[in-house]
């Protein structure tokens, strides 16, 4: 077992869905990751929080053993986001930010965090995730996330940034959009020829595509029908599954398909709640029934 | 192995899509399915051809062994159908329906077919479908396939029809439609309670849905780069299905799996050229290597 760093975006949310709506609720990419990845893995949290950060929320990420020792803590309040989602959930808008702890932020990564073998740069600017990756002494595995803010602002950091990495992680219109490209299977195998050694496309619903140089892979989404709050789910996506990854100390193409299913069972978890909740609550038995639930549905 | 009874609408298409045009192709929901079904088990071809259909066709359908000798013959010209596909392939307009034959038809089915155990219709009107379905003496397995315009014409007719047969196929906006439910899995088990023992959901690019009593099953599609023309992708998928159950003569929970995967192999040889011409060109064996490939990209 190895140890996973999990650095990207901290943050409170409010968000309103079709059916319920919840304030200054613990969100943002590493949050989400972290929380998905302590399943599996010793998980160190990196990142900023601000100084209205809760108590309680310290302690929430120390209950699941994650180490919070290397966060850093600014005078401003904590990254805010405000979202709405429309009545089908497939989008959402954005009806307030504010960068607070973010502004003018140059990640710092704690020396006991620079030995870790197993990287999950989390979806935030790609200057921060390059930074972080810098400091980073021997990583024997890194998976980059990121989002369509991202392509249309920073393209050139991005493509950079990708080179380094062993698997990049996108979802099917940031394919398309990144690769410009309509086709998923062209887009994902443009998206290879960007310099990392595998790509997985996440497809929403119905599931997740692994392009490796190995091979080709699919994975169906545990079948949601109790859908709250889609925000998070491919950060807990990426999240267990770089630390089920970590977890085995293993990332060759075999793992990588082990790796999804865990993945795609612990991204529907956290979209039957909001926030980590219901993870939370249930638990690595349910990961695991929804785990072997998708290889029922998908293994002849 | 039993013999299979194709019935639909049999149709000279004019199609232009974003890559290339062709004028007066063989097409039609029956057309399709018992081309495809034809590498699977002796298929009956039931439907109307017009006048102007031509032998070059017969001989076509004759040349995969499949019995037209059932077809009824109009005097008026074959149903034609002139559609355009925009740019991202996943709509189309129709410019233009001629039903010509398809006026005041109302099928006959032949004698030498009223004996037929495993039964596909076709996409064409729920009424013609019924009135064919009730021509068969003792069926053993009766696969309904539909689309869009019988749902939103033909809704009670339709509601009906499922009743009498053992598996529903529909696309996913369909399936949407049908049970008047956004989530695709809670509207797959919305249609179940319409009568069928089974309902299978394709999902385009990313394969199919199988919702049965026994449980539920998801296959991916065959990543298709060469996309050239969709028309009749559902219909060879439906049929390669049905083929494949009728040539084992067995139509059980695991041979459905087994016939998804044949079906979704068949029909991405359908959209990579005009008509079926790719799937006649290439053949059984091409079909096993892409059923093969399938269970390569989802089996762990």
């Amino acid at each position: 077992m190895a140890e996973l760093l999990v650095f990207g975006s901290i943050a409170y949310d409010c968000i309103e869905t079709p059916i319920a709506k919840e304030d200054y609720i613990l969100g943002g990419s590493a949050s989400y990751a972290a929380l998905a990845a302590s399943y599996f893995a010793p998980v160190k949290m990196a990142g900023i929080v601000g100084c209205d950060f809760k108590d309680s929320d310290i302690s929430r990420l120390k209950a699941r053993n994650i180490d919070v020792s290397g966060l850093e803590h600014s005078q401003k309040p904590t990254f805010f986001w405000r979202g709405k989602y429309h009545d089908n959930f497939n989008s959402r808008d954005t009806l307030d930010v504010q960068l607070n702890a973010f502004e003018g932020y140059s990640p710092i990564l704690a020396d006991s965090y620079k030995n870790a073998k197993y990287v999950l740069l989390g979806n935030i600017s790609p200057e921060h995730q390059s930074k972080v990756l810098s400091e980073i002494a021997s990583p024997k595995f890194v998976v980059l996330d990121t989002m369509d803010l991202w392509i249309n602002t920073a393209l050139e950091p991005l493509k950079n940034l990708i080179k380094r990495v062993n698997l990049l992680i996108v979802n099917d219109s940031e394919a398309k959009a990144l690769a410009q490209e309509r086709n998923i299977i062209r887009a994902g195998e443009k998206l290879l020829q960007l310099g990392a050694e595998s790509v997985i496309i996440k497809t929403g619903e119905y599931g997740a595509m692994l392009f490796h140089k190995e091979g080709f892979f699919v994975i169906p989404a545990f079948p949601v029908v109790e859908l709250h709050d889609p925000t998070g789910a491919g950060d807990s996506f990426v999240g267990a599954l770089t630390g089920y990854l970590a977890g085995k100390d293993s990332c060759d193409f075999t793992s990588l398909k082990q790796a999804m299913v865990y993945g795609a069972a612990t991204a529907s978890l956290t979209v039957e709640s909001f926030s980590c909740y219901k993870l939370e609550e249930n638990g690595f038995d349910e990961v695991q029934r929804r785990a072997d639930y998708i290889k029922k549905i998908s293994q002849l």
